[in-house]
């Protein structure tokens, strides 16, 4: 099947114009005609190689929404017209105990990425910022039409990245927690948590952002430079999720913890965390990590947006603008997402 | 109340007798003359100042053991000629959260440690390297007169450091538990794993304690230069139990953990340790921390010694081989605890 995109070459070259092949669907898969597609740091790491093992030329993108515009025989889920989204994972095992436990993203025998992977058959995988994509119903997620369709996309990863964790560690009403910085992932985690019931601080490095952190939930702001307004947190906290992708001092946010407090990383700074074990040892804290969600949950986030009316703050571009676009998240110059307008991609 | 003991003047100095004054017994408190006194490693850091903020001369142990000589008009629990312990804590405010939910290991004043602090009227705490103690009787444990009283000593802080952390994250028969060094600590949390019935792997630096690790109770042995064997486990652990105490890779034991694993350090490492973020987010795994137990847990897991005979493994000592025996225990060169004598303390 004919596809058009963009992609980058090498770690150093532009997005610029590619024609590929996609697979033909088999008769479980959906074709997606992307209607728009988020732009997520992860991308710019891999397009540029910082994890290493990058596969060129790379299609990124894994914040995927659209309209079905063909069907498999055997697909159930789906039928042509319909709205549906791909996020960041296309396949997994399907029989490890994870993947069994809907846990797909910790699959066994490792799960198959929406691109700059392989898929189980060898076949690259190409991502979003393209015109469509081929996926396993499976791994494709139905969405209401209630919502801003453009801005639905980055619920696929920035949005599920946020609310497995919070799900996971049971962030509710009587929750005290924090959110540390205040990005495409940290705002996502800032509605969630505060649509939860949890009573939210909201930590930033920039003064400029206290108005937005309140108007986005926060109950309250701390100026992370502030360490009299960091002190007087000491010890109080259930969750903290830190969404901040660059190096940090991780133990002054350890130290908020309070009796079996658990900060949990989905931000993946580059470099290693240097962790004081007395800022564990003490209230019996937890530093733990978390990636994305498994498919029934980011069904259920979805359907959560949907009651709740909630998606993602965003800025709508035009594919061509995506270099300047990579500058401006990696100076966190956007509120808070940027989303690539399909319709824009040149005409084969 | 006059007492003897031993005490270190500054950071430099050795072990020497000295005698001090504790305050006399109040309504409530317990005078018990001390029989055993474990030494752990703690002692050694505090007595060098390697912790800061210590106080001298100071009379170091927390793993005390004897009988009890007098008690208070209102004690409940104990009568002159019981069998009595005291481990790392003396009191604690009563009243916070923390305190009541059985935790006054974290309780939010800061628990009274047994010595080289001050308790709330401002006197400084003296430890077990000497012939008696005066404790609130909420603070001081029954015992068994089953097992061997000195090789009790060491459940005071060695015994519930571990038995807390296995008891918190649930470990029992379908759990594989590794334990991560072979000393006072590590010894205790290999009996108590397998005494709660999980399939236990010791990790050790040594390969001379391979078969000391199987009499123990350990399932299988890893020596941790082995790089292949410690590969065959990764993702396979329910949870770790970090007792080293010196800097060590942190990533290569996080790696072991399957979906939602634990490693808990109790070790405390002087230096803080480097954590990938990757280690964390796969997985979904935690880096935890904790200190001894709550009151009536360490009275559980002392009844629970008594019922399943877990005791100490030690090497018993007069008090004037302590200078040597803190050598040799920096050189982990003890099976596996010392425990003093207090019989050998010279005379007034």
């Amino acid at each position: 099947m004919k596809s058009r995109g963009y992609a980058v070459h090498d770690k150093k070259s532009p997005l610029i114009p590619f024609s590929f092949e996609r697979r033909e669907p088999g008769a479980n898969d959906v074709v997606v005609e992307i209607a728009y597609s988020g732009v997520c740091h992860s991308d710019i790491h891999q397009a540029r190689d910082e994890w290493g093992g990058s596969i060129y030329p790379m299609v990124p993108g894994h914040e995927i929404v659209g309209h079905v515009t063909a069907v498999g025989g055997a697909v159930k889920k789906f039928k042509v017209g319909d709205l549906a989204a791909v996020g960041v994972i296309v396949d997994s095992c399907r029989v490890c105990e994870n993947c069994k436990a809907d846990e797909q993203q910790y699959c066994l025998k490792g799960a198959v990425e929406t691109y700059n992977k392989r898929d189980y058959a060898g076949d690259v995988t190409y991502g979003g910022y393209s015109n469509n994509i081929v996926v396993n119903e499976n791994y494709v997620h139905t969405i209401s039409p209630k919502l801003n369709l453009a801005a639905v996309a980055p619920l696929l990863c920035a949005g599920i990245t946020t609310y497995s964790p919070l799900r996971h560690w049971k962030v509710g009403a009587n929750s005290k927690v924090g959110v540390v910085g205040l990005g495409g992932l940290g705002h996502m985690g800032l509605k969630f948590a505060h649509s939860f019931g949890a009573h939210v601080v909201q930590f930033t490095t920039s003064e400029n952002k206290i108005e937005d952190a309140k108007k986005l939930g926060a109950d309250e702001v701390v100026v992370t430079k502030d360490a009299a307004a960091l002190a007087k947190h000491t010890g109080s906290f259930d969750f903290i999720l830190d969404c901040v992708s660059a190096p940090h001092d991780i133990n002054q946010y350890l130290n908020l913890l309070r009796l079996n407090g658990t900060l949990c990383l989905v931000g993946l700074p580059e470099t290693p965390l240097s962790v004081a074990p007395f800022s564990v040892v003490a209230n019996r804290r937890s530093l733990a990590g978390s990636g994305i969600g498994g498919m029934n949950q980011t069904q259920e986030m979805l359907d959560y947006c949907a009651e709740h009316n909630i998606v993602s703050d965003i800025e709508l571009i035009s594919v061509d603008k995506l270099d300047e676009a990579y500058e401006r998240v990696l100076k966190a110059d956007v509120k808070y997402r940027f989303v690539i307008d399909m319709a824009t991609l040149p005409k084969g």
